[in-house]
Protein backbone atom coordinates (compact mmCIF):
# COMPACT_ATOMS: atom_id res chain seq x y z
CA UNK A 1 0.00 0.00 0.00
CA UNK A 2 0.60 3.67 -0.31
CA UNK A 3 -0.20 6.82 1.23
CA UNK A 4 0.53 9.98 0.10
CA UNK A 5 0.48 12.62 2.33
CA UNK A 6 3.21 15.83 4.24
CA UNK A 7 4.70 14.49 7.06
CA UNK A 8 3.76 16.68 10.10
CA UNK A 9 0.39 17.80 9.21
CA UNK A 10 -2.90 17.22 11.07
CA UNK A 11 -4.61 14.88 9.07
CA UNK A 12 -1.40 12.83 7.75
CA UNK A 13 -0.46 12.60 11.44
CA UNK A 14 -4.24 11.04 11.96
CA UNK A 15 -3.59 8.31 10.24
CA UNK A 16 0.23 7.41 11.25
CA UNK A 17 -0.87 7.16 14.67
CA UNK A 18 -3.23 4.50 13.18
CA UNK A 19 -1.24 3.02 11.07
CA UNK A 20 1.48 2.83 14.48
CA UNK A 21 -1.88 1.69 16.53
CA UNK A 22 -2.27 -1.54 14.01
CA UNK A 23 1.02 -2.43 13.38
CA UNK A 24 1.12 -1.81 10.00
CA UNK A 25 4.24 1.09 9.30
CA UNK A 26 6.02 -1.19 7.38
CA UNK A 27 3.08 -2.39 4.54
CA UNK A 28 2.98 1.25 4.09
CA UNK A 29 5.55 3.13 1.19
CA UNK A 30 4.82 7.11 1.62
CA UNK A 31 4.93 9.44 -1.00
CA UNK A 32 5.29 12.57 -0.15
CA UNK A 33 3.15 15.87 -1.27
CA UNK A 34 4.44 19.17 -1.61
CA UNK A 35 1.60 21.35 -0.18
CA UNK A 36 3.88 24.99 -0.16
CA UNK A 37 3.93 24.76 -3.62
CA UNK A 38 -0.03 23.51 -4.15
CA UNK A 39 0.99 20.19 -5.33
CA UNK A 40 -2.16 19.07 -4.08
CA UNK A 41 -4.33 21.11 -5.96
CA UNK A 42 -2.74 20.41 -9.33
CA UNK A 43 -4.25 17.84 -12.35
CA UNK A 44 -2.15 14.77 -11.37
CA UNK A 45 -3.15 14.78 -7.07
CA UNK A 46 -6.75 15.50 -8.34
CA UNK A 47 -6.92 12.43 -10.75
CA UNK A 48 -6.02 10.47 -7.50
CA UNK A 49 -8.44 12.59 -4.86
CA UNK A 50 -10.96 15.09 -6.26
CA UNK A 51 -11.35 16.98 -3.41
CA UNK A 52 -7.57 18.07 -3.54
CA UNK A 53 -6.76 17.29 0.41
CA UNK A 54 -3.99 14.59 2.07
CA UNK A 55 -3.52 11.96 3.01
CA UNK A 56 -4.65 9.56 0.12
CA UNK A 57 -4.70 5.82 0.44
CA UNK A 58 -3.49 3.30 -2.60
CA UNK A 59 -4.71 -0.26 -2.02
CA UNK A 60 -2.28 -2.73 -3.83
CA UNK A 61 -5.36 -2.93 -6.40
CA UNK A 62 -4.92 0.49 -7.24
CA UNK A 63 -7.80 1.70 -5.46
CA UNK A 64 -7.43 5.43 -4.07
CA UNK A 65 -9.76 6.27 -0.86
CA UNK A 66 -9.06 9.57 0.75
CA UNK A 67 -10.43 11.06 3.57
CA UNK A 68 -9.38 10.25 7.19
CA UNK A 69 -12.41 8.16 8.57
CA UNK A 70 -12.84 6.08 5.34
CA UNK A 71 -8.80 5.33 5.48
CA UNK A 72 -9.01 4.58 9.17
CA UNK A 73 -12.26 2.05 8.27
CA UNK A 74 -9.82 0.44 6.01
CA UNK A 75 -6.76 0.08 7.97
CA UNK A 76 -8.52 -0.98 11.56
CA UNK A 77 -10.44 -3.41 9.73
CA UNK A 78 -7.81 -5.63 7.77
CA UNK A 79 -7.25 -7.90 10.60
CA UNK A 80 -10.88 -8.27 11.57
CA UNK A 81 -10.25 -6.72 15.10
CA UNK A 82 -11.43 -2.90 14.94
CA UNK A 83 -9.84 -1.63 17.95
CA UNK A 84 -9.87 2.12 16.87
CA UNK A 85 -13.70 2.10 14.94
CA UNK A 86 -15.38 -0.45 17.17
CA UNK A 87 -16.81 -4.12 17.00
CA UNK A 88 -20.37 -3.56 18.33
CA UNK A 89 -23.05 -1.33 17.23
CA UNK A 90 -22.83 0.55 19.99
CA UNK A 91 -19.18 1.44 19.91
CA UNK A 92 -19.18 2.08 16.58
CA UNK A 93 -22.39 4.42 16.86
CA UNK A 94 -20.67 6.29 19.78
CA UNK A 95 -17.25 6.45 17.95
CA UNK A 96 -18.27 7.85 14.89
CA UNK A 97 -20.54 10.49 16.55
CA UNK A 98 -17.71 11.53 18.98
CA UNK A 99 -15.25 11.83 15.66
CA UNK A 100 -17.80 13.76 14.01
CA UNK A 101 -17.77 16.39 16.87
CA UNK A 102 -14.46 16.22 16.66
CA UNK A 103 -13.82 17.03 12.84
CA UNK A 104 -16.56 19.81 13.03
CA UNK A 105 -15.80 20.97 16.61
CA UNK A 106 -12.02 21.25 16.47
CA UNK A 107 -10.82 19.78 13.22
CA UNK A 108 -12.67 21.51 10.51
CA UNK A 109 -13.05 24.54 12.40
CA UNK A 110 -8.94 24.96 13.23
CA UNK A 111 -8.36 24.22 9.49
CA UNK A 112 -10.22 26.97 8.72
CA UNK A 113 -9.19 29.67 11.03
CA UNK A 114 -5.75 28.47 9.88
CA UNK A 115 -6.46 29.14 6.07
CA UNK A 116 -8.66 31.84 5.88
CA UNK A 117 -7.26 34.15 9.52
CA UNK A 118 -3.46 33.47 8.91
CA UNK A 119 -1.27 33.04 6.54
CA UNK A 120 -2.05 29.73 6.34
CA UNK A 121 0.73 27.83 4.01
CA UNK A 122 1.85 30.48 2.28
CA UNK A 123 1.37 32.39 -1.29
CA UNK A 124 1.56 29.02 -3.74
CA UNK A 125 -1.59 28.83 -2.14
CA UNK A 126 -3.39 31.78 -2.17
CA UNK A 127 -4.63 31.43 -6.11
CA UNK A 128 -6.60 28.25 -4.72
CA UNK A 129 -8.41 30.12 -2.06
CA UNK A 130 -11.21 31.95 -3.49
CA UNK A 131 -9.42 35.11 -3.79
CA UNK A 132 -13.22 36.69 -4.29
CA UNK A 133 -14.36 35.81 -1.00
CA UNK A 134 -13.78 39.17 0.77
CA UNK A 135 -14.80 38.33 4.36
CA UNK A 136 -12.32 35.34 4.85
CA UNK A 137 -10.46 36.70 7.46
CA UNK A 138 -13.94 37.35 9.60
CA UNK A 139 -14.37 33.73 8.99
CA UNK A 140 -11.57 32.63 9.96
CA UNK A 141 -11.81 34.24 12.87
CA UNK A 142 -15.58 32.90 13.62
CA UNK A 143 -13.71 29.43 13.68
CA UNK A 144 -10.51 30.32 16.26
CA UNK A 145 -13.65 31.01 18.82
CA UNK A 146 -15.81 27.34 17.35
CA UNK A 147 -12.09 25.77 18.12
CA UNK A 148 -12.70 27.10 21.73
CA UNK A 149 -15.91 26.46 22.36
CA UNK A 150 -14.64 22.71 20.91
CA UNK A 151 -11.92 22.23 23.10
CA UNK A 152 -14.16 23.38 26.19
CA UNK A 153 -16.40 20.72 24.90
CA UNK A 154 -14.12 17.80 24.91
CA UNK A 155 -12.92 19.06 28.18
CA UNK A 156 -16.22 18.49 29.94
CA UNK A 157 -16.67 15.11 28.40
CA UNK A 158 -12.84 13.69 29.67
CA UNK A 159 -13.56 15.12 32.93
CA UNK A 160 -16.37 11.96 33.28
CA UNK A 161 -14.42 9.47 30.78
CA UNK A 162 -11.21 8.57 30.31
CA UNK A 163 -11.31 8.74 26.67
CA UNK A 164 -13.09 10.91 23.99
CA UNK A 165 -15.80 8.42 23.24
CA UNK A 166 -15.93 6.60 26.84
CA UNK A 167 -13.68 3.94 28.65
CA UNK A 168 -11.41 2.77 25.18
CA UNK A 169 -9.17 4.87 22.97
CA UNK A 170 -10.58 5.01 20.13
CA UNK A 171 -10.44 7.46 16.79
CA UNK A 172 -12.04 9.88 18.25
CA UNK A 173 -8.88 10.48 20.66
CA UNK A 174 -6.99 10.30 17.45
CA UNK A 175 -8.84 13.31 15.48
CA UNK A 176 -8.75 15.42 19.04
CA UNK A 177 -5.20 14.78 19.54
CA UNK A 178 -4.28 15.88 16.29
CA UNK A 179 -6.73 19.52 16.03
CA UNK A 180 -5.38 20.46 19.39
CA UNK A 181 -1.39 19.87 17.46
CA UNK A 182 -2.98 21.76 14.66
CA UNK A 183 -4.22 24.54 16.82
CA UNK A 184 -0.87 24.75 18.80
CA UNK A 185 0.97 24.93 15.09
CA UNK A 186 -1.83 27.69 14.71
CA UNK A 187 -0.90 29.93 18.40
CA UNK A 188 -4.17 28.72 19.79
CA UNK A 189 -3.49 26.98 23.21
CA UNK A 190 -5.83 24.89 25.67
CA UNK A 191 -7.86 27.30 27.72
CA UNK A 192 -6.28 27.17 31.42
CA UNK A 193 -9.64 26.13 32.13
CA UNK A 194 -9.54 23.08 30.20
CA UNK A 195 -7.54 21.01 32.97
CA UNK A 196 -9.39 17.51 31.81
CA UNK A 197 -8.58 18.39 28.19
CA UNK A 198 -4.96 19.06 29.33
CA UNK A 199 -4.49 15.73 31.32
CA UNK A 200 -5.72 13.66 28.54
CA UNK A 201 -3.26 15.42 26.08
CA UNK A 202 -0.25 14.64 28.05
CA UNK A 203 -1.87 11.39 28.61
CA UNK A 204 -1.90 11.05 24.85
CA UNK A 205 1.44 12.49 24.60
CA UNK A 206 3.18 9.77 26.36
CA UNK A 207 1.16 6.79 23.90
CA UNK A 208 3.92 4.78 22.01
CA UNK A 209 2.09 5.32 18.49
CA UNK A 210 2.12 9.02 19.18
CA UNK A 211 5.46 9.67 21.11
CA UNK A 212 6.79 7.69 18.39
CA UNK A 213 5.60 10.36 15.68
CA UNK A 214 6.58 13.24 17.47
CA UNK A 215 9.56 13.91 15.77
CA UNK A 216 7.02 15.50 12.44
CA UNK A 217 6.47 18.54 13.55
CA UNK A 218 4.44 20.73 11.58
CA UNK A 219 6.49 22.93 9.76
CA UNK A 220 4.74 25.87 8.53
CA UNK A 221 6.75 28.80 6.08
CA UNK A 222 8.32 31.90 7.74
CA UNK B 1 -35.42 2.28 20.51
CA UNK B 2 -36.78 6.16 20.28
CA UNK B 3 -36.20 8.56 17.34
CA UNK B 4 -36.20 12.10 18.33
CA UNK B 5 -37.04 13.85 14.76
CA UNK B 6 -39.16 16.11 12.64
CA UNK B 7 -40.96 14.27 9.64
CA UNK B 8 -39.63 15.27 6.11
CA UNK B 9 -36.07 16.93 7.11
CA UNK B 10 -33.50 15.81 5.40
CA UNK B 11 -30.92 14.22 8.41
CA UNK B 12 -34.60 12.80 9.62
CA UNK B 13 -35.44 11.08 5.74
CA UNK B 14 -31.85 9.72 5.78
CA UNK B 15 -32.53 7.69 9.44
CA UNK B 16 -36.16 6.83 7.51
CA UNK B 17 -34.36 5.25 4.94
CA UNK B 18 -32.17 3.44 7.07
CA UNK B 19 -34.86 2.01 9.17
CA UNK B 20 -36.75 1.24 5.91
CA UNK B 21 -33.95 -0.62 4.68
CA UNK B 22 -32.92 -2.98 7.59
CA UNK B 23 -37.02 -3.65 8.29
CA UNK B 24 -36.29 -1.91 11.23
CA UNK B 25 -39.28 0.62 11.41
CA UNK B 26 -41.91 -1.03 13.70
CA UNK B 27 -39.26 -1.30 16.54
CA UNK B 28 -39.08 2.31 17.06
CA UNK B 29 -40.54 5.25 18.73
CA UNK B 30 -40.67 8.20 16.75
CA UNK B 31 -40.64 11.71 18.93
CA UNK B 32 -41.72 14.63 16.89
CA UNK B 33 -39.30 17.74 17.25
CA UNK B 34 -40.67 21.28 16.77
CA UNK B 35 -38.04 22.61 14.92
CA UNK B 36 -40.12 26.19 13.56
CA UNK B 37 -40.47 26.33 17.73
CA UNK B 38 -36.45 26.40 17.63
CA UNK B 39 -37.19 22.84 20.21
CA UNK B 40 -33.60 21.86 19.06
CA UNK B 41 -31.89 24.50 20.39
CA UNK B 42 -33.53 24.77 24.37
CA UNK B 43 -31.89 22.79 27.26
CA UNK B 44 -34.10 19.82 27.50
CA UNK B 45 -33.24 19.02 23.81
CA UNK B 46 -29.17 19.91 24.25
CA UNK B 47 -29.04 17.63 26.84
CA UNK B 48 -29.75 14.67 24.55
CA UNK B 49 -28.03 16.32 22.21
CA UNK B 50 -25.49 19.30 22.89
CA UNK B 51 -25.13 19.93 19.20
CA UNK B 52 -28.59 20.97 19.08
CA UNK B 53 -29.76 18.85 15.77
CA UNK B 54 -31.54 16.13 14.66
CA UNK B 55 -31.91 13.26 14.60
CA UNK B 56 -31.18 11.66 17.93
CA UNK B 57 -31.19 7.92 18.20
CA UNK B 58 -32.59 6.82 22.49
CA UNK B 59 -30.95 3.47 22.47
CA UNK B 60 -32.66 1.29 25.51
CA UNK B 61 -30.21 1.55 27.42
CA UNK B 62 -30.64 5.48 27.40
CA UNK B 63 -27.63 6.23 25.60
CA UNK B 64 -28.13 8.76 22.97
CA UNK B 65 -26.41 8.99 20.13
CA UNK B 66 -26.53 11.80 17.25
CA UNK B 67 -25.01 12.56 13.65
CA UNK B 68 -26.55 10.38 10.83
CA UNK B 69 -23.44 8.72 9.95
CA UNK B 70 -23.37 7.55 13.94
CA UNK B 71 -27.28 6.16 13.81
CA UNK B 72 -26.58 4.63 10.55
CA UNK B 73 -23.52 2.53 11.50
CA UNK B 74 -25.56 1.38 14.90
CA UNK B 75 -28.49 0.81 12.83
CA UNK B 76 -26.90 -1.39 10.12
CA UNK B 77 -24.58 -3.22 12.05
CA UNK B 78 -27.47 -4.64 14.87
CA UNK B 79 -28.63 -8.01 12.56
CA UNK B 80 -24.53 -8.48 11.48
CA UNK B 81 -25.19 -8.00 8.06
CA UNK B 82 -24.21 -4.24 7.20
CA UNK B 83 -25.51 -3.87 4.18
CA UNK B 84 -25.41 -0.13 4.12
CA UNK B 85 -21.95 0.11 5.81
CA UNK B 86 -19.98 -2.30 4.34
CA UNK B 87 -18.92 -5.66 4.85
CA UNK B 88 -14.94 -6.04 4.03
CA UNK B 89 -12.43 -3.37 4.49
CA UNK B 90 -12.40 -2.07 1.07
CA UNK B 91 -16.48 -1.59 0.74
CA UNK B 92 -16.83 0.74 4.29
CA UNK B 93 -13.56 2.67 3.08
CA UNK B 94 -14.58 3.12 -0.37
CA UNK B 95 -18.27 4.20 1.38
CA UNK B 96 -17.49 6.44 3.96
CA UNK B 97 -14.80 8.15 1.31
CA UNK B 98 -18.09 9.03 -0.51
CA UNK B 99 -20.52 9.32 2.49
CA UNK B 100 -18.26 12.42 3.63
CA UNK B 101 -18.21 13.44 0.01
CA UNK B 102 -21.51 13.55 0.18
CA UNK B 103 -21.60 15.04 3.02
CA UNK B 104 -19.16 17.98 2.48
CA UNK B 105 -20.55 19.13 -1.15
CA UNK B 106 -24.31 18.03 -0.85
CA UNK B 107 -26.08 18.09 2.53
CA UNK B 108 -24.26 20.46 4.19
CA UNK B 109 -24.05 22.69 1.77
CA UNK B 110 -27.58 23.07 0.47
CA UNK B 111 -27.97 23.35 4.57
CA UNK B 112 -25.52 26.28 4.89
CA UNK B 113 -27.56 27.81 1.64
CA UNK B 114 -30.84 27.49 3.41
CA UNK B 115 -29.94 29.02 6.64
CA UNK B 116 -27.97 31.42 5.75
CA UNK B 117 -28.97 32.67 2.31
CA UNK B 118 -32.82 32.17 2.80
CA UNK B 119 -34.87 32.71 5.41
CA UNK B 120 -34.68 29.15 6.44
CA UNK B 121 -36.99 27.66 8.91
CA UNK B 122 -38.45 31.65 9.93
CA UNK B 123 -38.13 33.90 12.69
CA UNK B 124 -38.02 31.83 16.07
CA UNK B 125 -34.60 30.38 14.64
CA UNK B 126 -33.23 33.58 13.92
CA UNK B 127 -32.06 34.21 17.65
CA UNK B 128 -29.70 31.11 17.37
CA UNK B 129 -28.14 32.17 14.24
CA UNK B 130 -24.72 33.99 14.94
CA UNK B 131 -26.80 37.70 14.08
CA UNK B 132 -23.54 39.59 14.02
CA UNK B 133 -22.18 37.73 11.38
CA UNK B 134 -22.94 40.43 8.57
CA UNK B 135 -21.57 38.35 5.59
CA UNK B 136 -23.90 35.69 5.71
CA UNK B 137 -26.25 35.99 2.66
CA UNK B 138 -22.84 35.98 0.61
CA UNK B 139 -21.54 32.86 2.42
CA UNK B 140 -24.80 31.15 2.44
CA UNK B 141 -25.22 31.89 -1.57
CA UNK B 142 -21.43 30.21 -2.21
CA UNK B 143 -22.69 27.24 -1.04
CA UNK B 144 -25.48 27.71 -3.44
CA UNK B 145 -22.30 27.46 -6.31
CA UNK B 146 -20.50 24.48 -3.79
CA UNK B 147 -23.82 22.49 -3.92
CA UNK B 148 -24.65 22.87 -7.92
CA UNK B 149 -20.39 21.84 -8.63
CA UNK B 150 -21.38 19.14 -6.40
CA UNK B 151 -23.99 17.73 -8.23
CA UNK B 152 -21.67 17.84 -11.37
CA UNK B 153 -19.19 15.58 -9.29
CA UNK B 154 -22.02 13.15 -8.36
CA UNK B 155 -22.98 13.22 -11.96
CA UNK B 156 -19.91 12.02 -13.24
CA UNK B 157 -19.48 9.48 -10.83
CA UNK B 158 -23.01 7.99 -11.60
CA UNK B 159 -22.04 8.49 -15.18
CA UNK B 160 -19.70 5.31 -14.62
CA UNK B 161 -21.24 3.44 -11.43
CA UNK B 162 -25.01 2.39 -11.48
CA UNK B 163 -24.57 3.67 -7.59
CA UNK B 164 -22.53 6.15 -5.51
CA UNK B 165 -19.98 4.10 -3.59
CA UNK B 166 -19.48 1.59 -6.94
CA UNK B 167 -21.60 -1.53 -7.46
CA UNK B 168 -23.96 -1.58 -4.64
CA UNK B 169 -26.55 1.06 -2.73
CA UNK B 170 -24.99 1.97 0.09
CA UNK B 171 -25.93 5.26 3.25
CA UNK B 172 -23.68 7.34 0.53
CA UNK B 173 -26.73 6.98 -1.96
CA UNK B 174 -29.28 8.12 0.81
CA UNK B 175 -26.99 10.98 1.84
CA UNK B 176 -26.88 12.46 -2.03
CA UNK B 177 -30.63 11.41 -2.51
CA UNK B 178 -31.32 13.50 0.96
CA UNK B 179 -29.60 16.72 -0.07
CA UNK B 180 -31.09 16.72 -3.34
CA UNK B 181 -34.51 16.77 -2.27
CA UNK B 182 -33.35 19.54 0.48
CA UNK B 183 -31.98 21.46 -2.65
CA UNK B 184 -35.24 20.93 -4.31
CA UNK B 185 -37.26 22.32 -1.29
CA UNK B 186 -34.30 25.01 -1.12
CA UNK B 187 -35.19 25.71 -4.80
CA UNK B 188 -32.37 24.11 -6.72
CA UNK B 189 -32.79 21.85 -9.19
CA UNK B 190 -30.07 19.26 -10.50
CA UNK B 191 -28.65 20.91 -13.96
CA UNK B 192 -30.16 19.76 -17.08
CA UNK B 193 -26.76 18.39 -18.11
CA UNK B 194 -26.28 16.15 -15.30
CA UNK B 195 -28.33 13.35 -17.00
CA UNK B 196 -26.59 10.46 -14.90
CA UNK B 197 -27.71 12.12 -11.65
CA UNK B 198 -30.95 12.95 -12.63
CA UNK B 199 -31.84 9.08 -14.07
CA UNK B 200 -30.19 7.58 -10.81
CA UNK B 201 -32.63 9.97 -8.97
CA UNK B 202 -35.42 8.59 -10.47
CA UNK B 203 -34.62 5.10 -9.41
CA UNK B 204 -33.94 5.95 -5.64
CA UNK B 205 -37.28 7.30 -5.89
CA UNK B 206 -38.69 4.09 -6.93
CA UNK B 207 -36.95 2.05 -4.33
CA UNK B 208 -39.28 0.71 -1.70
CA UNK B 209 -37.42 2.07 1.64
CA UNK B 210 -37.42 5.52 -0.22
CA UNK B 211 -41.10 5.69 -1.89
CA UNK B 212 -43.13 4.71 1.15
CA UNK B 213 -41.22 8.04 2.79
CA UNK B 214 -42.24 9.97 0.05
CA UNK B 215 -45.23 11.10 2.18
CA UNK B 216 -42.78 13.22 3.92
CA UNK B 217 -42.41 15.81 2.45
CA UNK B 218 -40.19 18.71 3.49
CA UNK B 219 -43.06 21.31 4.33
CA UNK B 220 -40.97 24.81 5.24
CA UNK B 221 -43.03 28.12 6.92
CA UNK B 222 -45.03 30.22 4.06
Amino acid sequence: MKIYDTPGFPNPARIRVVLAEKGLDSQIEFVKVDLFAAEHKQSAFLAINPTGTVPVLELDDGTFISESVAITEYLDNLDGNPTLTGKTPKEKAVIHMMQKRADDQLIDAVGIYFHHATPGLGARLEAYKSPEWAHRKEWGDRHHEKFVRGMKYFDGVLKTHPYVAGDDFSMADITVYAALMHGSAAGIAIPDDCSALSAWQAKMSDRPSVKNRSGQVMELPA
